[in-house]
């Protein structure tokens, strides 16, 4: 017998289709939704649409910007010459509380990962060699994550772009071996900035 | 320095509000919300506002329906003499698992609680008075969790009802005291009504 409403159960599935959310959390968070105010319900579902409808990718380091260009690939007071390789988004916001790097950054939106069927060609590597190959990039820092498959990814860039007149660094084993850049201090990103060396 | 879309950001925050996501699984759903395709994020939107606006509590149990009387309560095939009392809807569901009632319900939404400054009048005791008041309840059972609190509501509500021509049993303590209604199994349920005894 169906004892909750179809509109109920319907958001308890969307809930439950997120990632980490199982479905007795999904079912709470229903309910909390339907107990809060219609105002405030209302800006929960405006700022999915408004996310989805102005966020995109930057043309040139492919990180998420609402605007046509990324505010870091446009400030003028940037080092134009040195690129930070980072996995995601997320690992830009690490690198810039750490205050130490004033170069631009390149996201690639994933690492390469056979297990998980992600190849070269499924993450952006290509608009990488682009911007290196238009000459006036000095320095490309692999800032990946330092487990399998991040060391791995900065390893295939790194090869690719052997022929390149460009340094290659990676970011210093200051930053603990097999754990995630997001959880990462910002001492210890800083000291892994200075320590980084060429591969 | 902002380094994220104001749009991303504002969606962040919007999960942090949520009970029980703190701020890094707000990010993490932000960005796989931007990551999704956007028909299935429209979806999403849509499920919030479609449920707040379709989703409102039946006049007479005061459970969630999203029609003018919910389907328990139309059901003219359930007896209309018993009550069972529960603290929330989803206490409704797991009392209709047990198979065993074939009644109406109460929805208190919510339990007396001094602590969290839940009083008498901020529960739906009053709409159990006047529906017992029509004099045609024979006998209502409390179902709310047999906790300290759940366990003080009901007592409360029995002492209102004294006077009434009605009989007030108590779920046996079939339940595991100190436990929750909604992750009590079907067989321990049957068991509690079955044993319910008067107070």
């Amino acid at each position: 017998m169906r004892v909750f409403p179809a509109a109920l159960e319907r958001l308890t599935e969307q809930f439950a289709r997120l990632p980490g959310i199982g479905g007795k959390t999904a079912q709470r968070l229903a309910f909390h939704m339907l107990e809060m105010p219609m105002a405030q319900a209302e800006e929960f579902a405006e700022a999915i649409l408004q996310a989805k409808h102005t966020v995109h990718l930057c043309p040139h380091c492919q990180n998420l910007t609402d605007r046509e260009i990324c505010t870091i690939c446009d400030d003028e007071g940037r080092d134009r010459d040195v690129i930070c390789v980072v996995a995601e988004p997320k690992d830009v916001i690490a690198m810039e509380r750490a205050r130490e790097f004033n170069g631009l950054y390149h996201v690639l939106h994933g690492v390469i990962s056979p297990l998980n069927h992600v190849g070269p060609d499924d993450i952006r590597i290509r608009e990488l060699l682009t911007r290196i190959g238009r000459g006036t990039i000095r320095e490309v820092i692999m800032a990946t994550n330092p487990d399998t498959e991040g060391e791995a990814t900065a390893m295939y860039i790194s090869r690719l772009l052997r022929p390149m007149e460009v340094r290659v660094t990676r970011l210093a084993y200051g930053i603990p071996v097999g754990s995630q850049l997001e959880f990462a201090d910002e001492v210890t990103l800083l000291r892994a900035l200075q320590g980084r060396r060429d591969i």
